[in-house]
């Protein structure tokens, strides 16, 4: 009969998850042992917890089954808890499984309230039952299976998400009984769609618009989105989590609404007659700060796995429906076969004249003096090859790729969205499973993160960091310009943060690196990095005070409150005439 | 009228706060401000979170007030979590004020349980009340005053620990009102102390025996404990979270005993007849694994701030008392000049031979191939200057300098104790506002808050880190190697954990290295380290596979169970004829 741990692993590998990203610890020594004598796992030791979780988030997002990490009791589990909650708000799947004290210690630490019986516990259920779909320490040999099974059927149904099975190290070596009880899900009842009101919507649109978000990607039902927009020639926009959902060549694609959006996108969504909203939580930062002024001449279908962002209401939705999106579009594709819809190329050249007009990449960033960080990554992002996972750090970084990447057929585009966490970058190590990885990322964010450096050379991992090198937090540097009168404070070399040398870094490491400082460079030195086998870094060393635009603007009003302009009057603001 | 932004930073530099630790970010705009705007405060931006709790932490045990954090929303708050969860375990009074989401959007996100309604936005409640003495969020510009007031009164008042105050974006810049309602503690009740038996004990022992934790730190009783142990020659040994009670020339001082104790101290422990518990929680780590064992003969009396630790109960003592060290031991001062105490001068002889039979550090080990750890520290205590905060960071490293430290006057000696985490050396930046610091660190630890070296160099700070590079995670090396059969997996270059090269990265990072690889150049080179002015690392390749002893060993039942030696049975077993 196999012990508690043995039986742990077992079962997530009988899942299907292959690796488990760890840092080991005393109170985790069995489930370590475990995961040793598991011949067909694989462990990826990382340097800090954080990036265990974090590796995981990607390797769920991009496996659709859990990510697997390995932790220990107390510092261990806590470090972990920034990748958690980051996977909690990208309803990601992820299995977390960390060593504890002995079960009598912490039953009594639980009981008692005391700050501590043993060392290095800490109870963890308060800490992260909010950032989890279920949380459970196994107290008795004889309730692990109970426990994996409803851990892991709460990680991948409805809305997705991390869960964590806490083990008591005196649990863990312990044999299980013959029997066990299993966990049986109670039946989920199928929603019924008003069918009706749908095919109306669409029959009388003349300018439908969908917006994907990531329980599109979440759902795997990038191909039904796809088949039935070209069907019909429905423009698409995406939001940050969604941006996986299309390419960038598509002629369908229209941009990437949001705070830090494109023009194209937030006149489509402004002037749609239908907007069908899929699998995207409406979050501010894609609505901008009115969601009630949000598309206001369309009837507004929003259809998605979790009641509470249906219910959320900031944008006055027509219909609701709470429905798997894999299943509602492919029962869409079918429906619509019988609908009277037709295509509506004028409304599709239209959004792809806007799309023309307003380019995200302005031509004139390449003649800026240093390296404009849109021009960069544009060319970046025309040299990096298709089947590559682009992961996507914080900052003006990501705001600034996610406005001007053109994603390839066959790229994935992962960032830390709901979170939006610095040393994000990190989590390629739970991409470089499946082949190629391009992290991008900012100075500030590297640094949060550098340790795993020696995570890439030690496993050879086939991850390219890209390191805009901004001199530090360029966000925060154009918040204490505009909103501070240029008081800056620990926001670069002049305010607290440091200027760091990564490339010095990366060799320390024993990572090839490749700085590129001029923008004539930067072709032949992208190619370089990209026929270098296995991890490089990148140091780019971009303006350090940017334009970041287009975006919403916000003014400091008498009262010190903040007042955001509309979402189609977009900063620098348009000459009304032009528009 | 000021903000209430403003309002936080004066009223913690009222309260004699001088320093905040902080990473800057959006969502904390106005406080960040405000920080800048107060002249009395000076900012030290860490490069993660996880630091800036972690030197709030050491800077409150070294001032005795708490020290200050400043961190964002979401990710900035979870990625601080570690460092509280430490100061909650090791009775550290700390201030963490965090930026968040706007007021209305969090009380919505409470309210709705929904993941998230703003970006980067987390509920922090549920994640760090388990881990603080008091969390609020101001929600209404007005409770300000109250909750500064409450929040520094719980930090401070009782057991000490972590207070958390969280700000939405949109309070931050909010004038207050020109009244609030500030807080009233309710009194503390005097105890009732039992004098006439703690007399009787006294009058009667001839064995007297003071075991001194923390507490009498926090308390700044060690003056007042010193007195009353000189006066009557009574012994003292010292939790590990203690050792900054006593010199280690004290002539009454006898050791640490503990998992990874001395024979001295266990001997005197088993021995005496009469023991006075002060300020120790007698966690495992002190008291081993069988604590109705401790001290079999002696009347024990305990006191103690939280009553909770008093209630634990697994070491059978006599007489409980909760109260304040410092009151206590100023009390027993004055009540026992009435007292008939003998001195004990062949007690402390008795117990201060066995400390010169069984010294921790032996002479062989200056033979062993390599550089033996013990050796070094022994070598490294002696070099190090009085007057220096020695922090030391988790794992084998902290085991072997607290068996071996010889404590000059002084010298402050700071661990992580109750959460044993790795990386936190790189908490020393908390105390290098008080003058000079070494951080002692395995590689394992120092990896963990690596990213840190840029603070170090940017600021230029006193600290001398020694790397004690053993090639991965030594303690959990002996781990595998004593229960899996040299099953290793996650312990060293062989199995997942790189050998990393401290002087490269330090060098990359801008800081001056120092490495010792051979014994004989220690005494020069350490006395190198000290001689450079500002921050040096200091990488000493010891022993990769070192004997860590005497300690407490354990062996595996048939049943998977671990069962471990009596506490005065220490491995290496003496030969019983030998004792």
């Amino acid at each position: 009969m196999m012990t508690v741990a043995e039986y742990i692993f077992d079962f997530l590998n009988k899942k299907g998850i292959s690796t488990v990203y760890m840092v080991s610890g005393s109170s985790a020594m069995w489930l370590t042992d475990a995961l040793y004598r598991n011949e067909n796992l694989k462990a990826i030791c990382c340097q800090h917890e954080q990036v265990c979780t974090m590796a995981a988030d990607v390797y769920g997002r991009t496996k659709g089954i859990p990510g697997a990490a390995l932790v220990t009791i107390g510092p261990g589990a806590t470090n972990a808890i920034t990748g958690v909650a980051g996977a909690w708000l990208d309803s990601s799947p992820m299995f977390v499984v960390s060593g504890q004290t002995n079960s009598k210690i912490l039953a009594y630490q639980k009981a008692s309230g005391i700050r501590q019986k043993g060392t290095q516990s800490l109870v963890l259920g308060d800490m992260v039952s909010g950032i989890t779909k279920y949380f459970a320490e196994i107290m008795d040999p004889a309730d692990t299976r109970y426990h994996m099974e409803r851990a892991y059927y709460e990680a991948m149904s409805g809305r997705k998400g991390p869960v964590w099975i806490d083990v008591p190290v005196d649990i863990q070596n312990r044999k299980l009984p013959d029997e066990m009880n299993g966990f049986t899900p109670s039946s989920v009842e199928i929603p019924i769609i008003q069918w009706k009101e749908i095919r109306s919507f669409f029959e009388r649109a003349k300018r439908p618009l969908i917006l994907a978000g990531y329980g599109v990607i979440s759902a795997g039902a990038e191909e039904e989105l796809l088949f039935f927009a070209e069907k019909y020639s429905v423009p698409v926009v995406t939001s940050r989590n969604g941006i996986g959902v299309i390419p960038s060549d598509n002629p369908l694609f229209i941009g990437r609404p949001g705070s830090y959006g494109d023009r194209a996108s937030h006149f489509a969504v402004q002037e749609c007659d239908l907007l069908l909203i899929l699998g995207s939580r409406l979050a501010q930062s894609t609505t901008g700060y009115y969601p009630d002024h949000l598309a206001p001449n369309a009837k507004k279908v929003m259809v998605d796995i979790d009641e509470k962002e249906l219910r959320k209401g900031d944008v006055p939705v027509d219909l609701s429906i709470q429905y798997d999106l894999k299943k509602f579009l492919v029962e869409l594709n079918i429906k619509s076969e019988t609908w009277d819809i037709s295509t509506h190329s004028a409304w599709v050249a239209h959004c792809r004249d806007n799309k023309m007009k307003y380019p995200t990449v302005l031509s004139e960033y390449e003649k800026e003096e240093g390296i404009n960080s849109y021009f960069f990554t544009k060319k970046l992002s025309e040299l990096t090859p298709d089947h590559t996972t682009v992961v996507v750090d914080t900052g003006s970084v990501c705001n600034i790729v996610s406005q001007s990447w053109e994603l390839k057929k066959n790229q994935k585009y992962i960032i830390s969205g709901g979170l939006s966490c610095m040393g994000f970058w990190a989590s390629s190590i739970g991409a470089a499973s499946f082949g190629n990885v391009i992290a991008l990322s900012g100075d500030g964010a590297t640094q949060m993160n550098i340790q795993e450096f020696a995570t890439l050379a030690y496993y050879h991992l086939s991850i390219k960091l890209f390191v805009y090198n901004n001199k530090g937090y360029m966000l925060i540097r154009h918040n204490q310009h505009n909103y501070m009168q240029d008081r800056f404070l620990g926001v670069g070399p002049d305010s607290g943060v440091p200027s760091i040398d990564f490339c010095a870094v990366a060799k320390a490491y024993g990572l090839p690196c490749v700085r590129i400082t001029e923008k004539e460079e930067i072709e032949d030195k992208v190619k370089k990095v990209f026929a270098i086998e296995g991890p490089v870094v990148c140091e780019v060393m971009v303006q350090e005070f940017g334009t970041i635009a287009p975006r919403i603007a916000s003014r400091v009003m008498p009262d010190g409150s903040l007042k955001a302009a509309e979402f189609d009057d977009l900063w620098p603001f348009l000459d009304k005439g032009n528009m």
